[in-house]
């Protein structure tokens, strides 16, 4: 099982990241799952007369790490997700190897809610996604 | 290819929707791939002892078919997807069919960006997530 | 590896067969695959009131056991698929299981070419789809 | 939801096509839903001596850009499909580019049955499959 991580244990300031290097592979199985089929996904031909030059892949397969992030290390079991915000901020590309980071910035006490900062970078440490997030910690009396 | 709706063709007040009926095997291939693999997504065991009562799917998947609508419908190819909030106010069941709708609310002719409010209701009408995106229509002079 | 059947081997009359039970994890797996997200395949609601009244199997996702049956039964190893024509006699449900046949009708000796009759059934014995197929066996003189 | 065009809209000559940037990952996905395992599809170092010098796709898998077409674009909903034949004639390797197209060559008002062209080139305009299909525009009266 994930861990589960209490509210009373979570200061502001903790963080938890994930990495993972986004293939093709992962690309393809989204935009199948998603119906995401955009030239700009899964047509290199297209693709490399435009903007990016290459294939990039989804901006919410990218994002998804966050729920990762929430759903199974911080806080993990029993956590409600509320809300999340992305801004987009520059393409990932095949074999792009990001790290999603979530940093408790704000608590509740009374609804037990956790307002987090969350980013994404690549290996070169550019910012694909920032943006927030809010999560409750659910926890029987 | 997709459809290319052009910016000078999208008009305030223009929706575009997809619905999928979302299963076992769509949760399944997405906790693989973004690796939340929260009990409440694989578990149901321990989800039925949990506040759904039964497995759910992740509020990410159901988000993603926003990406479909901006990638495949409204504006289509040629489309950058800069920014997405979600709320998510409603558990989604295996075999739930969601449809997923975006609603032109602004447009800024200069930056050629287009402001949508996002909504994804159930079979029964219920809202389970809702939240605003912004995209820019990307068109060569 | 699969089988090679030599085509001196192979006898008018010779048959092989495939079954498998079609799941909506295979449904949604194969829509992902070939984009084809039309309603009757992904939308319960929807096709609960088409007129199948309830979600089918991509009638290419069935007919792709033909391809197993030629790539790794008879002839297996070193065959050139030369054409395939299907004619789709009924739904397949989610949960039935296809049986896929293939009969060997006529030989080309100065080609190495192999006419099969192919048939489909479900687990009543309806015909599901039918037609014929042209495969070549490659053998190095 | 795929767009629905009528029966009385479609024309003598409409066309409509899909591409798609066949992968690595599509034909692994592919093997594992038909079970067609033929080492030319999945064994590099069997291919790497065979005709084709390299793995290929499936036949099957690139001819299903044409279910695409026709669930999704046209007719779209409400399609029925009633038979296609397919003529392999070129291999496909990993990552080619493959665009699919129907072309209306037929239709039978009674029936309301469209008879198709039916070609997929590659990114050189090769053409890997041609053949026929036939689809019926189902329309409550």
């Amino acid at each position: 099982m994930p861990v589960e991580v209490m509210y009373d244990d979570i200061k502001i300031g903790d963080t938890s990241s994930i990495s993972k290097t986004i293939t093709e592979s992962d690309v393809y199985t989204f935009a199948g799952l998603c119906g995401d089929n955009n030239p700009v996904h899964v047509n290199e031909e297209f693709a490399k007369n435009s903007l990016f030059k290459t294939r990039i892949a989804h901006g919410f397969l990218c994002g998804s790490l966050l729920s990762a992030i929430f759903g199974t290390q911080l806080p993990g079991i029993n956590t409600i997700y509320l809300s999340q915000e992305m801004n987009f901020k520059a393409p990932v590309k095949f074999g792009d190897t990001i790290t999603a980071t979530a940093e408790v910035l704000e608590k509740d006490d009374k609804k037990k809610n956790i307002r987090f900062k969350t980013t994404l970078t690549n290996q070169d440490g550019t910012v694909v996604i920032d943006g927030f997030a809010l999560v409750k910690k659910y926890e029987k009396k």
